[in-house]
């Protein structure tokens, strides 16, 4: 299948080798913007050659971004080329409106890159949702929020566990997608349309990062036998969607505590299957080229949508109840009994509002 | 697509509520055998009925062992029906026949419920071997081994735990299969067949259960901050196939340390992709019923085959070091250096036919 890679940096890079090594598909055409410094003699900086090449079935898109990459997207959508995209932004954010372009040009629309980069979890949470039904899914999304939890367990601020993290080039210079849990969130959008067929508006998912969390607060962790890791959770129950992104308490020798540096977890939970975990690399380049090429190879095998129940654009209005660990400047630390998640999220908002620093984090017990 | 169970006992059974419920594929018939109490009236006793049957695209096998389930399935790959199977025995002992006969005749045969349970383990296995180079693989594969080595764990000697296995209905009146290592290494046989294209003869596989470990053993490991887990171990080098079933340990922060009860982990390692690991219900009616259905809703989309490298009958004679612990009777506990597999598997068996005891563990490290 001829095929044009959309953006050769890391992860477009790593496709592309992929595929030149491998050969499961052609990569027939680059398109990188003007001034790239790839020499590659396949690119070209005009998508329109790719557009209008009746000969190029595929696009792999790895812009990043709404701008470009939803434009090309669309386009080729329209055009009955079919895409697959390793850009969660641009699935949370125009999921809905693609998957109908998708739809109506007959084209496949697949992202199985787009969440835990080549763990095999959207993919899955797809073929069971055909014919099972998901009652919930979650788990450890963000390998850098995830190295930086792992690395304050082994002592040490936050302040150091993140300019680790950047030294690495796990984090960015400006890390509030990966701390603040906005990437997360996005990855959690994700699973939802898959799941249940609706992507919950990102204004709509309760979110609270790692960006307050100390050394103290590890410390008092760990004497409980008790590890902190980010996470998301979502299910739908009568009263609605609920998805929720926190920092979540575990025990030591639990599995999601098991999860070390920048690997992820991710998990559903199925009416008959039960609790399915899966974990590895959520990102890089050569794990999350590869999810591409899976998404690839899946096309030429037939599929065409991971969003066999639709993709309805939903609001995450639901609740759940659990116990919070929360700490506030100058009032110390509680433990709580069970109580609203949104409840808690409201309450870290107005404390921080008058000026105080808070840190929580939830146990599911 | 109208499909007929074969064997309607557990995991039948499961798998005829699943689409019975879901409708994602029907049900048309049952095939039991004579006496059965079954008395759905889609039930036959003659698997012709089945075979001449044209309106009936797949057959789902559930009978277990190779005898009918031999036949039943030959016989219909031959007639060009799709076969899905949870029958692990079936696919490590008959896979290259099968395979060739599937092939042949352009028919499906999907296994994935054969190893794990629901766990997607060898279907994501299939997904990843079309565009990436599996380096190794391997997991704790029998949840009613991992079962009484959790059990253990928490105190309490190997008979105590065996009972009460066997009183959940985990374990057989005979257990050889579960604790002996057979069951596992087929799994791993199977494994091999879906990543390496090479379905090693059982009788190739080093193979030792957990059939000798003591509470003694486990308080010892523990005060070290190791536990045991029974697991498979398959790798192809330039030596050739290496497949191996041990108890292995492991840390107990570890992530094998955490798969508490009767779950499964199953893992494999990718050039391009790194590390995966997928943990869940490794067996029971509706888990393993659910993979079989999502076998035949891959058939629905077009998939025929999860050995994209063919099935070459092979022996694994590879060889690999661990560290182990040991411990013969008479002789005390020993941690040794790195030691050949294969030679550690021989000097056990020439021990045990000198009348002692000896249980031993690897330490990949």
């Amino acid at each position: 299948m001829k095929t044009a890679i959309l953006g050769a940096g890391c992860v477009g890079g790593g496709l592309l080798h992929i595929l030149d090594e491998s050969g499961v598909a052609q990569a027939a055409r680059i398109v990188e913007r003007e001034g790239s410094l790839c020499t590659d003699p396949r690119v070209t900086h005009d998508i329109n050659e790719v557009l209008r090449d009746g000969g190029i079935e595929a696009v792999a898109e790895a812009i990043g971004g709404v701008g470009a990459a939803y434009e090309y997207v669309l386009a080729a959508l329209k055009c009955g080329k079919h895409v697959v995209t390793a850009n969660k932004q641009l699935v949370a954010e125009r999921g809905a409106e693609l998957h109908a372009a998708a739809q109506k040009s007959g084209a496949a629309l697949l992202f199985s890159a787009a969440c835990g980069g080549g763990i095999p979890f959207l993919r899955e949470l797809a073929a069971a949702a055909r014919y099972d039904d998901v009652l919930s899914l979650g788990g450890i999304l963000n390998g850098t929020a995830n190295y930086i939890l792992d690395l304050m367990q082994q002592g040490g601020s936050f302040e150091h566990a993140l300019a680790e993290a950047q030294a690495l080039g796990y984090a960015e210079a400006d890390p509030s997608a990966d701390i603040d849990g906005h990437d997360t969130a996005r990855k959690c959008a994700l699973g939802c349309a898959v799941a249940f067929g609706e992507l919950p508006a990102q204004s709509s998912i309760l979110m609270e990062g790692i960006r307050y969390i100390t050394a103290e607060d590890v410390r008092e962790l760990a004497s409980r036998g008790l590890c902190c890791r980010l996470t998301a959770y979502a299910e739908r129950r009568e009263g609605g969607l609920f998805a929720c992104v926190q920092p979540e308490l575990f025990t030591l020798d639990s599995a999601p505590a098991a999860v070390r540096q920048n690997y992820n977890r991710a998990w559903y939970y199925l009416r008959y299957g039960g609790l399915f975990a899966l974990t590895g690399q959520g990102a890089g380049a050569l794990p999350t080229g590869g999810a591409m090429a899976r998404d690839l190879c899946d096309i030429m095998a037939g599929t065409r949508t991971m969003l066999a129940q639709g993709c309805r654009s939903a609001a995450a209005d639901g609740d759940k109840e659990y116990k919070y660990y929360i700490r506030v400047s100058g009032e110390g630390t509680e433990y709580t009994a069970r109580i609203s998640a949104r409840e808690m999220h409201r309450r870290a908002k107005e404390l921080r509002g008058q000026g105080k620093e808070v840190f929580f984090a939830a146990l599911d017990e």
